[in-house]
């Protein structure tokens, strides 16, 4: 009932990006509670709309929301600047000129800011949604006021999913030759319906581990005709998302669904790979008790080295008054570990999907279900215990926290360097392959992130970086580093 | 621009015991929509209502509310097992029996806890609210309809909020013997109305910094005419208000209202006392960059060797990201630091009313102001640079974050122990003075809240005992201890 | 088996400042050992010795070692800038003039810097030591080149310790004006043989626990004849000695000690005072998990609020590798529970002078002892088991560990300036009672420190000041501060 | 001036292992003592010496303090608990016997607890020192006491040093079939003179970066005539020697040359890689304000993340009390920085042997060198400004702190089953070429050590051993972690 650090890592951060659109269209942002005074129920593929400059390029839910879209998109862009710094640095250049970008991925503030510096390189861009329900409506507005020719709501039908990524790469005269995708929906279409645009596609650029694993089956099958690059798996992303974000979002998705004081509380975290290790740092700092159970020795004994006992979960299941699951496993919290669980301890996932507690075993006709708030599930057991259950098991940072825009950036950040890379690469440079980004434009994404912090990079001397043996300007790091 | 130790803590304190309401009716519980869905226009005090035993004793928004209330109410006892605990242990003995106590504080879930407890322990109870809005309509519907005389709503006028209090001293029959304030508007009022009542009261107890203020003020002008107690400032409270409570709320409430990360910031907190101890403990942990500011040498030494550069405010106003004051002070950031700081710099006050923060300043017309989210105001300068300003500049945790109840737990078991002590001490015992809690009943809170932790206390060995010249059963610290 | 605030603070200070020339002279320190290599069996009482200016008004064990104690109080110096700085600011005015000062206290570098100090701004002195074993000769003998009437050696006989206090006080042409004690001695001593001194004698300054004990008695018996200064009380000394102190000295303890590995460690701390906070604090930092035994609930629950477990000591005493008492009681740790530590664990005081550990218990036929480093015994037990005991149960700081000079500095200071407000205090300001430093001078002291951390206080304005009710230049506390 | 992280890692390691000798021989050993007072000015290869059961096949100081040495191993395996368990679990099956293993290696305590566990498992050892000075002679005595053909002195001769080395290697009627070396002077040695022998080697195990280094050079040479094993790189090692090390031994370092107080003090750190990570968190966590300097921009991300500001040395070289460096690299610390340091400044490197700071610079007529005590050099500029130099810019843990039994036990037990795996392994699993411990071993090994911390694993169920991918027994770890 434990950590694989392989595997909650990717999925964990896939629903980190969608969290962001929720989370703020749910709860404080006046934007969102504006979107949701929409009660117009015309479904935007029959709506005649055109923006301020007379286009009609675009489907969103409504165009007059343009303006509070824009603020959004300005307030992201105050922790973007890695992204607005890029577009400083190349546009004279345009490094993206003649690339026509088809992009399909959650459609928040944070992805406006990228997809609008992909224009400014010189990109023209037409983008779908990659999920039915994480479109900020008063965003895509923005963009499609902005003249982007952006096809997403929120509350899209199966069928205007895919009619909406048909009407991004199915357009008379223009033709894609870079793809961006978040799921691999996007890159399936167009193998299935349009193969031939693929004679012209110089690369994909895919963030999802779902997609990255897909496009790994194409590549071992054959199948793939293009070169693909993963960035899921760059150093950055991999390095930052975890541990610093889960370190954030733990208490933040706590907090906002229960109210809990963490002062002295018993928890438990199942799992210590990086994102238990963000949760258990975030909560001792704030005065828990943690305990850790493991699978993996070596994480069992970094846990012990960080100052945790390492139990089995059994051990302390009576006593504990929170338990968080973070191991990318399945069934790590079981229906007797819930029986036998204290009043009012509450439950949440912090790692796979929604597999790791067993939910479903809790469906039993001698329980009671009472939902207390948004996400707060009381089950109460025939003697009157409750336990309480968050996000009915998914994802709590998915659910109930927010996701830092400086993280997002990172990725944003690194998704636009893929795509300038292999857009402008020689020939021959990539093949037919799934690829990591170079380790010096990790580096490089990296260095465009610190002047937030106001931080100052040393530079080697020409004598140091003999000695070292390295380049001045990096690589730093071996190719096998991660 | 400092902190002044006295001050903060005890506003502070009485600001954060209303937090808990509103907080918990704005965001989450689903009560509080219910509440919100009462589009009632007609007045309580114009309305027909009983309970279903039949008894029209109240005076409260919507009396049908009284199930939801009681869930409120339920869920609070889960985290006030001290309480729970002081009725089992003195519900043989009843040692209020024959109390007849008028009270009148916020009235939130917490308040009928401890309302609740009174009642078992034999009292009986007649209550208004301390506050026009910190009702949640709900609770007081769970408590008239439980047989409590509450008269109370969210949203009173002014003349409304006298007409409650006043209909919980003035009624025939019925002589109040006891009292509970919050605030000093119920001690007041029969002052001024009731003078006789006094003769039958065996004493008040107040929690408020104003409250116990002007209690101080009437016993110099030799007009207190019966004891008091000075529950704000019981060792127990002074030490867990403050520094815990500050180090769970701030991050909670920068969250919530910014959703900022915290890693990496620059934050400046102006004032190191305990409410500055407490933000920076958690800011710290979190990874943020934490200045102090502090005008006095004893605070400033423990801040340096707490690890924080202690620095004038002028000379990191430009670089931070966030501005803190916990001072208790006024002015301590000016138009002036205001002015100087960078883009998207956040502010924010922990500590004295509102005071702290020079808003008024920022009311000028060539400032922009815009309401991005509740409690968030962007104040935008002519260059474009924005300042976010959090609750204008009012306390934070008051505005935008809650109070964990175990913490009103302690100041509820305390008020309750001032009234079991007052109302049986022995005549002579107590003047017409205003007392501190005696060390032992602080001491008892304590205890009564290790429970909660699993904590288990060791006892002195007679030998021991004697050594250390103690009783056993304590007092443990000296009377002068804070 | 518990803390006691009030104790340990003092005593275990008292033993600290001891410890700092035990520790210095002991290990590091090459002036250590020329002290070491002096086998010179001659009493210093016999010897003829005088300084360079050709004065021998002193008795040292040897006037050639000046040289290398000169480089020590230089040392020294560096870490006590506030004693420098007070010479600079007072020297103009010499408030000291006239003073003629006999003092007893340990003789280290660090008192030599405070003995120059007072001679710098007026006052003559003569001193001796307050302990049989703690002077460091080179320091006594750089003290005597450089005209101090210094009357000390490191291995004093009893018969010695007297005649040596004996030899300040009694001095023809030559009379006492003020006190400097440590301990109580050299006062017991005026009191039985001189008592006609105290007509001169504007006033004591005490530093010891057991000294202002004296001072309390002897008060409380209408025997004080003169004012008294109880400097061991003062804030800046309590707030800093036992909480940083212990957080710097527990780690450099145990592992100069026992090489021990902190992190994964389970360890308790017995005693939740300012010392068990000290220790605690530094001990989880460093990866140790921590649990706690209290007998004060107060104490307790601040214990589960920072994130450790309360429990009674036998029920992890099988489990943990270290024990560490804080307490200032007695038996904490009886033969009961050292029957049942497991193999290797490691006992140590750091509380109490040596009655936590119960370790006259083990001194039966059955265990055997075994030295194996300084310091260090194995207590073994008939089946083998061992148990690490450490410095026989005295205090572990005393013993094992250094003092910081900065820390050693505040008290320095403070006595500095109580000599001065004693000494220029108008007539009647002080009377023959004991009194603590006014808290405007303890501010004082906290402020002469802060330029070694580069720290900024700022100032109130008048219109803060006005509001705040406070003089703008202190004291910012409340005189019941503490 | 800046971090390389794989460098420092490695040479850092290899010293640290040295250092234990040291330490415990120069300080509070009493053993050492012993040792030291050994005047005996006669070469161990001209005496005559017999153990007590007449054996003379071995050469030590002194055979008379094997009884001391036995004492020393005994402390040392309290914390080795893994190679003792190991001795248990292989003892009937003796997965060694047969072997006949030449070791060189530093002659420790720790050494003495692996060697004996090969001895149990069936092999036949002998063995010489990897260092002129690092053997501690009462553990060599007690070796050649117990029958080990050990073969070192502490204060060997070059020509000492390779005669002992030929001793092992060289002897009728015995010839070894394993290698176990550290630095490669013993696989050296035997290619050089004694190239047959590689006949019957079934493999090498090497522990440190020089000798790995040849190691490779020779495999990329097509010289490598067996296979050898990199211990140096294995997950294990590297994930716990560096950070957690170097976490505790920092404090340890500083404390026992310096005594300076943590709290508050300014530290530049250079270089944020494992060691840099470790001393950062040390120091924070006690109270210390840590800058940092990076080439490296991801390293600086995780910094800033972190909660430490990134800067130019230059940016605070005025300013700082303490810098460190830990950058594998050269020339950090320049003799214009150490212009510009603030008087008392200490400088240490806990990085690359001793290139980092630029020692060489400092001997020039214009600054006065002066021994304050072992290991700490004050460096005196014509001003009067004094530097505090550690150890002579060599590493502060190798010559002033010690290193955990218990991180010496990881190694030492990852050597013990590099060589089972050697020695056991089918034809052909294992080529002329170098190797890494199969992930599984590396998880063996941490599973070793959890006892040691009451740790418990949990294991997979099969089912989700068959979701996840995996054996229930691991590895779990992909092979290319790190």
């Amino acid at each position: 009932m434990q950590e694989f650090t392989k595997f909650p890592t990717k999925t964990g951060r896939r629903s980190l990006s969608r969290s962001i659109s929720q989370s703020s269209t749910d709860s404080y942002s006046s934007a969102a509670s504006y979107t949701d005074s929409s009660d117009d129920e015309v479904s935007p593929r029959e709506k005649q709309q055109t923006n301020s400059k007379g286009s009609s390029n675009f489907c969103v839910k409504n165009i007059k929301q343009a303006e509070f879209g824009r603020r959004e998109i300005e307030i992201a862009e105050q922790d973007m600047s890695a992204l607005i710094s890029l577009r400083k640095r190349a546009q004279g250049e345009k490094p993206l000129a003649g690339a026509k970008i088809v992009g399909c991925t959650h459609i928040t503030a944070q992805t406006a800011v990228l997809i609008e510096t992909l224009c400014a390189l010189g990109a023209q861009c037409r983008w779908s949604a990659c999920n039915i329900y994480s479109t900020q409506n008063e965003v895509a507005a923005a963009l499609a006021e902005a003249g982007v020719a952006v096809f997403a709501w929120k509350g899209e039908s199966e069928d205007d999913f895919w009619w909406c990524i048909d009407r991004c790469v199915n357009m008379d005269g223009w033709q894609a030759n870079m793809i961006l995708d978040d799921g691999g929906d996007l890159t399936h279409w167009v193998y299935k319906k349009y193969p031939n645009v693929f004679k012209k596609i110089r690369g994909i650029v895919e963030e999802s581990v779902t997609g990255v694993h897909r496009l790994y089956q194409l590549s071992k099958a054959g199948k793939l005709c293009v070169p693909a690059m993963n960035v899921n798996d760059s150093v950055t992303k991999q390095k930052f998302d975890n541990l610093y974000c889960c370190r954030e979002s733990i208490l933040d998705g706590l907090k906002r669904t229960t109210d809990v004081m963490f002062g002295g509380k018993q928890v438990v975290v199942c799992g210590y790979g990086e994102v238990g290790k963000g949760c258990c740092a975030a909560l001792k700092a704030l005065g828990a008790i943690v305990y850790i159970t493991e699978i993996d020795p070596i994480c069992a004994l970094q846990a012990c080295m960080d100052g945790f006992r390492v139990v089995k979960l059994n051990e302390v299941i009576r006593q504990v008054d929170v338990v968080i699951t973070c191991t990318g496993n399945k069934n790590v919290v079981t229906r007797e570990h819930l029986d036998r669980m204290k009043n009012s301890c509450i439950v949440c996932n912090m790692g796979h999907s929604n597999t790791e507690i067993d939910v479903t075993s809790l469906r039993t006709p001698e329980l009671t279900w009472e939902r207390v708030r948004s996400q707060v599930d009381h089950v109460i057991w025939p003697d009157g215990k409750r336990v309480v259950l968050l996000a009915e098991g998914r994802l709590l940072n998915l659910s109930c926290s927010t996701v830092p825009t400086f993280v997002l950036s990172i990725t944003a950040t690194t998704q636009a360097l893929a795509l300038i890379e292999l857009y402008n690469a020689p020939e021959g440079r990539y093949k037919q392959d799934v690829y990591l980004l170079p380790k010096k434009m990790d580096e490089y994404v990296a260095s465009l992130h610190l002047p937030s912090f106001d931080a100052h990079l040393t530079e080697l001397t020409d004598d140091q970086a003999k000695y070292l043996g390295l380049n001045k300007n990096g690589p730093f790091k071996p190719n096998y580093y991660r």
